[in-house]
Formats: structure tokens, C-alpha cells, sequence
């Protein structure tokens, strides 16, 4: 497998990319890296012959640049490249921690959208409390959907949980405010009803309070509310993490106490982290084009690594285009 | 002031309602209560004299009830009784910590909204790790928004926070997916165009992984968001200190050393604990009615109550209605 990869995008750029990527050439004796970026910042490559290409580029997308006009502008940036270079059929894949609006839009822009899927799903795995993890989708890759469109979210959702964490019969998930059929906005609502004759295991409206229980394997919503979820389970992890820092060091008693509970407290960090899973695919594209979290080390890098090599080798996208040009799909599902 | 209290509403009533009632009643000397449900089980308040009246009732709504029949169908029930109360000027204020969407119903049946406040807002005081705490409405009342509908809750939320919690210039927020102008859904950047000449302080955008940091006093959004956030707040809470739990009490070292913490882990849990802050209020309706949570021991009822009780004493609803009848409000933000 070939990937492209944004060596400078994210906040750790470049050092925990390229580690990330030797870690993975290491793990993987079957997969070739396209680097891209600045080369002068490339190094420790050389053991790995030819399985490492290195191509230069000086321009870089920021995350402060507005997304549509960054990928028009910069197209030579080290992120526009590792996309077009999917394009151009020199890599089956790419991946970037940079800007993620960036990403969508060259993606979006050179790789295509798979032909029945209107819009593509920035879908993320979250964890769970048993360690399964949850996909959700789409966390802003759009900001308003039709029911159409939670409905092909719902299906590649489906065979991303198949294919890559080898779910028998993912339970597939509507995001809502109560459980009952009938609750929500009119999208829940009509998209409620889209679902109950689909051909995956519809369990009905979950409510995002069970979400980290494992109430589903996918959840799906519209982007602006799968985006306040994310967020909004990120901030309260990162707010009681530090609420309890401050009161497990307020004292000495306290603070001899915590140390022997260390390691306890780093497993059920490590619960919550879901740079464990990878990143995020950007799923509906003609080739996979994932998101390591802005905030990589060289370990999540590597799991948005394997994450795009699973999907590849697993042939995510070829099976979605396979169900969506299904025709009874298509024409039972899509209008 | 007089207060209509439902005794039989929530998962610990009536117990913990008349805990509740009790010590408000030995707080605040100037409170009478009008307890409404199955005299039976009404006992212990003898000592309040004339400033407690019981009123015998059989009837009860469920949690499983359907909202708008139950209030239709069980007039005499504890809840919708309690409300009546309010609209027949036999109590101030009303509290349940019943069902939450026929609380609703039927204080928009019975005590009204106020004129120039198109929807009613169900608005919760959620934890701030520095303890302050922010509004965060609507979080269910109703499903869809127009921007305007956002503007009066604003409007409202800020006159919470001033009159009730004391803050001299609120710091009101508009929930989105990114700080920048023009971020979200057309609904947000519609709100964000209408706040940004609106007479109190917005402060634009907040996303959700910031609320808990304090990101801002009063948070608006519509309903549907809203109640996704407040429940993945909880959820993601209930999960970590459920995982924590877990983890401390894996080894009998782990065991040792998390009971010296155990007054520290007390904290952090305080700290998220938004009972404290009272219940949800329905912003908007001729009078304080108040949601105290299901789950309410009597300590979070008494609290719903204090917070029921300096909405009456600071006349949260007359200086809402002031300003919504303040003709230039209502002319420049309206339409």
C-alpha cells in the first residue's frame, strides 16, 4: 500500500509524523510512504530504502488559513499534494493532521466523492467504557444534512465497522434526544424512518448521555450536532482530568496517595483517548483520506496510519460503492 | 412567597421532595408551601403551621406518560395541578421533578408565556470548574429555533444571570462548532448577525469542549443541541468516575490509597454536580415554573426551590417582561 503523508500539518509536525511513519514501516513490511514537506526537516528515513520517497515542497497550510481558499491558493502545499497524489494514482491513500476544513476540501476537490453519496462524513471513533469504541459520523464535514444523507452516513458507518473492526452486525445508531421513535427534530424524525427498512441493524434513536456505554457501534447526525458531542465529550474529559489533578495534588497526604494510584489513573485515561482508534476517515471519498487529531504524537499518528492502511487493505471504499450502486438501495433509500 | 410543590414527581418522591421542602421552609422564613399529591404520604410538616397547606390528589403522570395527553387527560394530577395553582394566583411559583415535557405543556397551557417571548426556553445552570457555573439554554423545550427565538433567549438568560446570580454584565455565548464569524449552521450565523447588535454582552461563538472552562455566562442554541450537550456533559462524567471507580477498586493497594482520597474525589464530583445550582427553569412563562431533576435527593429539590424562590424575589419574569415589551428591542431584534 502507498500513502501520502502531510509531513508538516499538526501540532507536532514534523517530528511526531515521522515517527509515527517509521513506526509504522516497521510494523508493516507491505506499506511505502510518500513524505511531503519540507525536506530539509526529513530525516531518519535512510533504513528503509526504497519503501520511503521524500517529495519537497515549501509551502504549508496553517490552521488559521480559511480552508476553500487555502486549498485553491496553496496548491502546493505539502497537504494539497499528499491528496492529489491519490488522484494522480501515485498513493491509494493520504493522511494530514493538519487544518481539517483544508483536508475536506482537497479531498473533496481531488479525490471525489464515490458516485450515490451526496456528501462525504468526517467520522471519528470515540471511546467506550468496555474499549469497543463507537464510530460517529459526520462530526462537520456538512453542517446541515436531509435524511438521505444520515441514511449513506449510516451504511458506510456500517461497512467501515465491518471491514475494519470486524463487527459481525454493527448496531447503527440515530443521535436524539430521547429514545423513543417520534422525538427530534423533523431530520431525526424523517431520518427514523428512512433507517427502520435499511439493510444494516437499526436499533432505533440513541441519546448521546449512553453514548460512551457503547449504546451503539455507529451513531450518525447531522455534522453541526455530531461536532458539539465531540467536543462537548472531549472538554468534560479534559475538565474533570484537570479538576482532579488540582485536587490530587492539594496536599502532601494527597499527593502520595496519587502516585500509588498512577498507573490507575493512566489506564482510564488511556480509556478515554481515542487516538487509540486513529483518526478520522473522511468517508464517501474515492480513496481513503483520514485525519490524525491536530494534536498527534508519533502513537496516534501511527493508529491514523494503520486506521487508512485497515481501509485499504479491507477494501472500505470499493464495498461502498459496491452497496451504493446497488440499485434497489438507491432507489428504495434515496428519495 | 408561595410555592406549589408536586410531591409526587421524580425517582425519590415524595420523600426527598418534602426533605427538600423542609429545609427550605427552615431557610427561608417568608416561604409557605402548597403541597399537592397523596395525603397519605404527606407527613412531617406539622411543625410549619399555617405555612404549609396540603391538597389531596390521586392522580399522577408518569415519566412514561405522553406529555400533551397526559396533561390533557390527568387535569387533577399532582403536576398539573400545581401549575394550575400558579395560573389561578393561588402560588407564586410552581416545582416538579416529574416529567419533564409535561411540566413543559402544562406550564405553557396554564401559566402562559410572555408577551414578546414566542417559545419558552427549558435553561439549566450547568458546572464551571471554577464553580461559577453557566446557563445553558434551550435544552428541549422546543426541537427547532429560528434566530430570533435564539435573541430572546438570550435576552432572558441574561437577566437570569443578573438578577439571580448577580453577575453585573453576563458573558452571553452562541453555541457553535468553531469561534470564528460564520461558522455553523444558517440558524447560528442568522443568531450571531442578530446578537451582535443586541443590548447585552455577546461574546460571539463558544464551542462545546470550552462550556465547562467557563467559556462564557449564558450559552443559547436550539433545543435539540442543547439537550445533546447537557446529556453528553453527564454521560461523559457518569462515565469517567464510573471508570475511575473501577480502576481504584482493582487492587487492595488501589483500595488503600484512593480512601485516603476519597474527601478529594468528593470534590471533583461536588464540582460537576449541577444540582447545586438549583433545577432547569422554563424561561419565558408568566411565572417561575422550575424543573428540579429526576434524580433529586433532598439536597438538589432544596435547591430547585431556593432557585424557584430568588426568581420570584428578584422578579426574574416582570424585568423579562419589561424588556420584552421595551418597544425597541422588540422592533430592532424581532423580525
Amino acid at each position: 500500500m502507498r500513502l501520502a503523508v502531510d509531513v508538516m500539518g499538526g501540532d507536532n509536525a514534523p517530528d511526531a509524523v515521522l515517527e509515527g511513519c517509521r513506526t509504522a514501516l516497521n510494523t508493516y513490511t507491505d506499506l511505502h510512504v510518500l513524505l511531503i514537506g519540507d525536506e530539509q526537516k526529513i530525516s531518519g528515513m535512510e533504513s528503509f530504502g526504497e519503501r520511503v520517497s521524500i517529495l519537497h515542497t515549501d509551502s504549508v497550510i496553517d490552521n488559521e488559513d480559511a480552508p476553500v481558499r487555502a486549498v485553491r491558493r496553496k496548491k502546493d502545499s505539502s497537504m494539497v499534494t499528499a491528496v492529489r497524489k491519490v488522484k494522480e494514482n501515485e498513493a491509494d491513500a493520504c493522511i494530514s493532521a493538519g487544518n481539517t476544513g483544508a483536508l475536506m476540501t482537497a479531498g473533496l476537490l481531488h479525490v471525489g466523492r464515490i458516485k450515490g453519496i451526496d456528501r462525504p462524513a468526517l467520522s471519528p471513533m470515540l471511546p467506550t467504557t468496555d474499549g469497543g469504541g463507537f464510530l460517529l459520523l459526520d462530526v462537520g464535514a456538512n453542517m446541515e444534512a436531509k435524511p438521505e444523507h444520515l441514511l449513506q452516513y449510516a451504511v458506510m458507518g456500517d461497512i467501515y465497522m465491518k471491514q475494519v473492526r470486524g463487527l459481525n452486525r454493527p448496531r447503527v445508531g440515530l443521535l436524539n434526544v430521547g429514545s423513543e421513535e417520534g422525538k427530534g427534530t423533523e431530520l431525526a424524525k424523517a431520518a427514523f424512518k428512512l433507517m427502520e427498512d435499511a439493510p444494516f441493524e437499526f436499533i432505533g434513536n440513541v441519546e448521546s448521555r449512553d453514548l460512551l456505554d457503547g449504546a451503539a457501534d455507529v451513531v450518525v447526525c447531522d455534522g453541526f450536532s455530531g461536532n458539539l458531542v465531540l467536543k462537548s465529550i472531549e472538554g468534560t474529559a479534559i475538565s474533570i482530568f484537570s479538576i482532579l489533578k488540582q485536587e490530587l495534588t492539594s496536599s502532601l497526604k494527597n499527593k502520595l496517595a496519587a502516585a500509588v494510584l498512577k498507573p490507575a489513573f493512566k489506564r482510564v485515561k488511556n480509556k478515554m483517548d481515542y487516538s487509540e482508534y486513529g483518526g478520522a476517515g473522511l468517508f464517501g471519498l474515492n480513496a481513503p483520506v483520514v485525519k490524525a487529531h491536530g494534536s498527534s504524537d508519533a502513537r496516534a499518528f501511527f493508529s491514523a496510519i494503520k486506521q487508512a492502511k485497515q481501509m485499504h487493505d479491507e477494501s472500505v471504499t470499493s464495498r461502498i460503492k459496491d452497496v451504493m450502486s446497488d440499485i434497489s438501495v438507491k432507489e428504495e433509500y434515496h428519495d
